[in-house]
């Protein structure tokens, strides 16, 4: 049997766990920390340990931080009355990356997935509508970002029935909208799948 | 700017660090990461610490172990009158893997390459040499099994004529070869460059 030294082998062994990563990969990745300053990995190591304990969610927007609330919730020049519903603190990343948002997030962390038997309750819908109800800031319009796919799509469907019972019972006015669908930018049409293509013409606009 | 909380991010951005592993991947690598259970955070985070100082090379083949002798050249049952020269312990391992050689190893630690100033004495050749010269066992064959790309040829070259030297000085009689060079098995001839078919034919044997 192929056998690398044991601390070695259980590094690999760790990389093979993580998601697109296969054993050749996983050799090559724990050999190649080999070649890294020892001091690098010391503290990666202490890092990696103290991981879990150190990362708590946001107790206002569910994102991931080291305090009670992450750096957005807490940077006062942000529009607090808008929010945008993800469902993981990856897709918040996406829209931070690109700088072209100013609002605050709800982060899921999940979406409604019957098939791997995730229901509501399983993912932090019911944090959204406390926190809508209890909102100290007025709410003037709430996004919903789920990705476009089948789940994501009953994900938003539930979440706006959701918040339209919530609108009646509490007089709330909020708008509630869905991410814009359509050709991405630098597409081709020859590529584009019937989907997209269908949504582009329903959502074509004067020119 | 897109942000992280503090260990997540050093942890993404260890990610990063790792031979194609992009920024996006980095991220979700170290999401994943917290779903596994702590403890083996921790465990992975302690070898992580120790890996450098625990992995040695083999004092006779250069392999990678935790103690002074490799577990191959520790072991009674190969045939140590055969020595395969690999460029690196992945290439030993897809050897092993397969359980199709029972002898012993030379690992060099890299390739002759001039354009990356990396020359003879950079990588373990001397040490082969004196592992030649000084062998306690007859050495009846070496295999050549350095890449078969330039700077692989060119090591394999440089080798051999080394070899021969020490044949000459010390009367030796040991074979040299090289790896078979054809088409792999399960290729297409539509799809095999001009240097495998050109060697493919070169190597055809009676059938």
């Amino acid at each position: 049997m192929a056998k690398l030294p044991q601390s070695l082998q259980n590094i690999a062994l760790f990389f093979e766990r993580l998601p697109g990563i296969g054993s050749k990969t996983a050799n090559r990745l724990a050999m190649y920390l080999l070649r890294l300053p020892e001091q690098d990995l010391k503290s990666i190591g202490e890092q990696l340990s103290q991981l879990k304990s150190r990362t708590k969610m946001c107790k206002v927007c569910m994102n991931l931080t080291e305090d009670n609330m992450c750096h957005i919730c807490n940077d006062t020049a942000r529009d607090r009355s808008t929010i945008t519903i993800v469902e993981t603190v990856l897709d918040l990343l996406s829209f931070e990356t690109g700088n072209i948002y100013k609002g605050v997030y709800h982060i899921l962390h999940g979406k409604i997935d019957p098939l791997n038997s995730i229901g509501p309750d399983d993912i932090f819908i019911r944090n959204l509508e406390l926190r809508i109800q209890n909102s100290e800031f007025e709410i003037k319009e709430i996004i919903l970002a789920t990705n476009p796919d089948m789940e994501g799509e009953a994900t938003a469907m539930y979440i706006r029935n959701k918040l339209r019972e919530i609108q009646k019972e509490k007089r709330l006015t909020f708008k509630v909208t869905r991410l814009g669908y359509g050709l991405p930018i630098g597409a081709h049409l020859e590529y584009a799948d019937y989907g997209t293509l269908s949504k582009s013409i329903e959502n074509r606009r004067d020119f």
